[in-house]
């Protein structure tokens, strides 16, 4: 799966370079023994000594080996090619001087035993649901053993009806059939890719009464448009498809049998009829060369410009002419899930743990996705072995681990989470992820208690490409085209960020392997990554393969080094400190930024609704109707009556007097006795705990973290303090108000923690 | 050619339906006998009655006649139909009393000999370079009279080299071509028609050192990516060529030997060598249909995102290795540009001229273009001899004109308004023009001195599909979607709309005839038409048919009586009226508008200048350069200079206090006695002409309106105080500041013209 990955700059900058290249963080001065955040001068010292040597370990070749070792054949979860995997990543570990084991689980994995799609009028046509191999690409042949394009957790189901396409298949685009007369009751939605997440489409096809979904990749998505496509180019193939979920991870990842419990044996099990996450609807994925017969006969309305697609057609609205059958069944087996499990025990707080993951199962061979960070991954707990060889010890322990069952749903990483949920509550200080790995620029989001941390870090990694540090081209990005990707340019041309203490790490919601350990568990938590060079339209097909790797990606790897720096070193960072490097003055600028926007919200869905009525009382819809093309209306908008947010924005003061409390207490810290600061670091690693809530989000009690989930309506992407602003922007205005007070109370929790720490702690006592 | 018809809306406009509906402009009372602007109380219920009457007498049917026989056959300019044309118009205004003859003038009019375009490497294709008769519609089977496909005014002339993808083929297009190394000198660039005026393209590539250019219609901008082709449906088939221009308008129109002057018999005439506006290198437009081979066989790097388009290929930059070899020979003949000239004389003002014009020479059938608008002028013609059986008799002369030779280059309307510029000059006090007309919303461009007459005039005109004033639908479109097609929301959802005294009408630059009229001479212009719902993809095509008017137009001719009506009245208004309708509070605001811009454009040159030398002193673009896609970094940008605006303001702010004195005398001047009405009309016509200036805009003398222009650089788009404009824009400054002096003399003139009559002619002496 695709972690979304956030991008990130520091910036105590100044256009004076010489001195920001060496300078630390403005609380930390500009002299290599300068105390690191956490640390004493002297700690600091030694601390910098064994990160260059850690440092100067992770090997390229490696990282490539690696790669090909672990990608050479299919290896979903549960195929054999996986259990070798596992057995090869034990053994790896072992060798490395770790302890390392499986940990198996038992889930629900459905996969295919019949794939029917047809068009059955007004002519003739069946879909070829194949990936053809690739001329060249020798992994393409293992047919074998790859899994068929499906979508997995898809109902079973024999339909047949009128094809609607529905653009993305988002809850606009419903909006816009509704006006243009269209209902897909009865029939079979056809949404494109893009736009929000693949489950999103077949769960809001039927809310509105579709019968059956098909999700094709277009072109202008991922395929031709974007450039020249296999073998020629990196892009998607015609029949080159994107396998992926579709159960509701929104609401629960993990086996969609045993919500909130470890998938043990002797675990109690839903019925798969009681599963919420299930898709209700059929629903098949396909490429662009299966899409083109059924879109090309559609017929009724031209779409507007927003929906069109970059096939050689007319799209069209329809419902029909086209009529489609499709037939899905799949076998419903339980299957293992191997997690492997590599631990390295701390020297001085064995009981503080730093978790370390990224999967390692793919959809076909994944060599991107997740391998190449995976592999990274591996040379990380490579060089720790060494390193530990050396003599050095982390105070803390080192649990490193490589998640199976990502793909259908998280599942590796949410069962162990939800086993060991006890433990992990009381003894884990931070969960860093990694998924997919590439060249380019960097990426992290995550916890802002963490900001800062990661914004030091960066700063002390170099990049290969440009040879400054990875922070200084992330900040020329975000400065020039306004960060990874292309993005609108920021006001005055982003000159704040010449003169910010630091940048924004983003909000993370789900997509990846941290979402137990953040949204369910309240742990602190980071996902990093590089990308933005090297485009491919291979995501979730057979031709994500080391061929392709080498013909199209990294193949030096020059990345995989510095994704296991970067990562190792903020690892090493948090296990080597004195007391743990969280920071809460920038967790409280974040949340005031977030209070503000949900205020700005609340304004423009009033503004909105206004502006609705104005139209609607003006008559201005049928003013401007085309009488041969007529449009409905739309409906009046509710607006949001006016909301008190009083009780957040005193959470947040209070948090903020905290922070500053905390602050002017940290610098005695590093300098307490061990056993105080034992006591202290068992007791901070809580810290993020308090940002959660009992009850977890209305309708999904799963999701606890008050700040940060996956949004129902976006998928993947988060949602800041959810609970408020999903009930302003799905129109539960009472609950909002209810949220404000749940949001406002975790804050004061986390303030009155933070306030207590710095009292208990504070002053060298 | 197709003329830019600007939104217009009126708006003292409030929440009160039912009042607005009847009430005239502010200063207009709610009531029938309420004076019009420029009308005695008894004068208005009169002039109120004949509207009524004229309005009665357009007839749908007639409209539709017209344009099957003036559309009937192709009649470009020098053609056998054109002649019967001009013959058979010239009866009908006899026919319907009006006086009528023919003007005739002989202009350079070169139409092809040789046309050869081929791919000569890697692989062979020779274009078809033919539009194929379309089953269904007899009209273009008549290939033995249509012009074939070409850009008049091309250079003749064979070529070979490498082919350039160059996008639109504008200023910013040659940027990214030169960040990312390629030079377009000794190849063949090939554009796609779109994102600016046709004679940029080939005039920018030779600019740049191209030997040839290529001009293609992309299925995205009015192909199948819009919607259904024909025959099925209106877009573009991929064999349909736009047709057009490449002389250089922007710097003189009309027949490109003669600027300035008439091509009349004996007139000196330039050498072909020595006329600018004639175009340097061979072009030639193709349909998508011969340009998907070529752009097929294109290879280097894939285009950015906003250069691709709709065909299913991935667009390269090239150069090659396609090799493109290229041969145009024209016959450079004369040939006869046969105006039609109607006149109905004024009865109390004969020597005071109001100008009515549209075009009738067609690239091949014309029926859309420009036969629309000039059907719908017939009637409007029609109406006026009828109203004269009636009684009816203009204070003031109506000269109604059928031009020929729009399409190559404004040049009937050009070379009979260059013939007698010096009446036109002493007489003129109104032209307006219409080009293409279809169903839909309201456009108005032109001087701003008539914005009060025109929100006057089509506040009475009844919207045939809503049953509504035009006014009330098109003040609903910019309120809903920012005017006749969708654009950016306004802010506030434009609420600004529903209490402003007037909505702007557009300014002008060129693209039809109302250029000679408004850019030479300063005559108070309009352009005017309706449209917007009916989509098609045939301009300038041989598929431009009453056939197709029938199939996908509108076939019912609903808003050809919809036009006459709008222009006639407005004509009536100005011929009827006691003083002219000429309004200068509208203007000085308008002008007042520019003069902020310009400000804002001067501060946002500044803002982009600094940025960018900050982006290249922190060496933004190196940092964050892909070093396996390397580009280059933009250079540095010129600042401007603070810039002194005073003399400009101060100008403003004169025409502004010289508006308000004669707003406050104006109320009086109805009732003067007819002989000093008379004198003060006589006076009162030259107002516009204050708003030139002698010399004309640096390097085109030809251009005399310092507040309206078509842009050097966007071709027919309008440029606002052009010469000040231009001249920040293009990093003039000391130009800039020059021209500022310039605008200031004659909105000082304008001032103290305008002040001199208020004084003169008010309080009722």
């Amino acid at each position: 799966m695709r972690g979304l990955i956030a991008v990130l700059v520091i910036s105590t900058f100044s256009f004076n370079f010489a001195a920001q290249e060496q300078a630390r963080p403005s609380n930390q001065p500009d002299s290599p023994s300068a105390p690191l955040l956490g640390f004493t001068a002297a700690d600091t010292a030694t601390e910098l000594t064994w990160e260059k040597r850690f440092r100067a370990i992770p090997d390229a070749k490696r990282v490539h080996a690696n790669m090909v070792q672990l990608a050479g054949h299919p290896h979903n979860l549960g195929s054999e090619a996986q259990r070798k995997n596992a057995e090869w990543l034990v053994a790896q570990y072992k060798h490395w001087g770790w302890d390392a084991h499986i940990e198996q689980f038992d889930v629900l994995y459905p996969t295919p035993k019949t794939r029917v799609l047809e068009m059955v009028g007004p002519t003739k046509f069946t879909a070829t649901l194949d990936e053809p191999p690739l001329p060249g690409d020798p992994y393409t042949r293992e047919k074998q053993t790859q899994l068929p394009s499906f979508n997995i957790y898809s109902a079973d189901g024999d339909v047949t009806g009128p094809l609607v396409y529905a653009n993305y298949g988002m809850p606009a685009d419903y909006e816009e059939l509704e006006r243009n007369g269209i209902s897909v009751s009865g029939a079979i939605v056809i949404a494109r890719y893009g736009g929000g997440w693949r489950g999103l489409k077949p769960k809001l096809a039927h809310e509105h009464g579709a019968v059956g979904c098909i999700i094709y990749s277009d072109p202008a998505d991922d395929g031709y448009v974007q450039g020249d496509v296999l073998p020629k180019g990196p892009m998607r193939p015609p029949y080159g498809v994107q396998r992926g979920s579709v159960a509701d991870t929104t609401i629960y990842p993990g086996d969609p049998l045993t919500p909130g419990i470890g998938s043990v044996p002797g675990a109690p099990r839903l019925k798969i009829s009681e599963a919420v996450t299930l898709m209700k609807i059929p629903v098949l994925p396909i490429g662009y060369g299966d899409a083109q017969p059924l879109l090309a006969a559609l017929d009724g309305r031209v779409v507007p410009a927003g929906w069109r697609g970059g096939l050689p057609l007319t799209y069209h609205f329809g419902p029909g002419p086209a009529k489609v059958h499709l037939k899905l069944e799949s076998n419903w087996d339980t299957k293992p899930v191997l997690d492997v499990i590599a631990t390295m025990k701390g020297a001085e707080e064995p009981d503080v743990w730093i978790v370390r993951g990224n999967h390692y199962d793919g959809w076909v061979n994944g060599a991107d996705d997740p391998i190449s960070g995976q592999s990274a991954l591996l040379e990380e707990a490579r060089a720790f072995g060494e390193l530990a060889k050396q003599g050095w010890r982390p105070k803390r322990t080192l649990i490193y681990t490589a998640w199976d069952g990502e793909e259908p749903g998280l599942i590796g990483s949410t069962e162990w989470a939800e086993t060991h949920a006890g433990d992990l509550l009381k003894h884990a200080a931070l969960y860093v992820n990694t998924d997919e790995n590439g060249r380019g620029f960097f990426g992290a989001g995550g916890s802002h208690s963490l900001e800062l941390l990661v914004n030091d870090v960066v700063r002390d990694i170099v990049d290969p490409e440009t040879k400054v540090s990875v922070w200084r081209r992330q900040q020329a990005a975000l400065l020039l085209h306004g960060g990874r990707r292309p993005a609108p340019a920021r006001p005055n041309g982003g000159n704040e960020l010449l003169t910010r203490a630091t940048l924004p790490i983003e909000a993370i919601g789900s997509g990846s392997d941290f979402a137990a350990f953040i949204d369910h568990l309240g742990i602190a938590s980071l996902n990093l990554g590089f990308g933005g060079e090297d485009r491919s339209g291979t995501y979730h097909s057979a031709y994500d393969t080391p061929w392709f790797e080498d013909q199209f990606g990294d193949k030096e790897e020059v990345y995989g080094p510095v994704l296991a720096q970067t990562a190792g070193t903020l690892v090493m960072r948090v296990a080597d400190a004195d007391v743990l490097p969280y920071d809460f003055k920038i967790l409280t600028e974040t949340v005031k930024g977030y209070d503000t926007e949900l205020k700005g919200l609340v304004k423009s869905l009033q503004d909105d609704a206004e502006t609705r009525k104005r139209n609607l009382d003006l008559n201005l819809y049928a003013l401007t109707d085309d009488p041969k093309n007529p449009v409905h209306a739309p409906g009046q908008l509710v607006p949001p009556p006016a909301m008190n947010f009083a009780a957040l924005d005193d959470s947040i003061a209070a948090l903020g007097k905290a922070a500053e409390h905390f602050n002017q207490a940290e610098a005695q810290m590093p300098a307490l006795s061990p056993e105080r600061r034992k006591a202290l670091n068992a007791e901070l690693l809580l810290a993020e705990r308090k940002l959660t809530s009992d009850q977890g989000l209305p309708r999904r009690p799963w999701v606890k973290h008050v700040l940060y989930a996956p949004g129902t309506y976006t998928g993947y992407g988060a949602k800041t303090i959810p609970g408020v602003r999903e009930a302003l922007e799905q129109g539960r205005f009472e609950e909002a108000q209810e949220q404000i007070a749940v949001v406002a109370k975790a804050l004061e929790a986390e303030a009155a923690f933070v306030e207590q720490i710095a009292t208990e702690f504070g002053a060298g006592k």
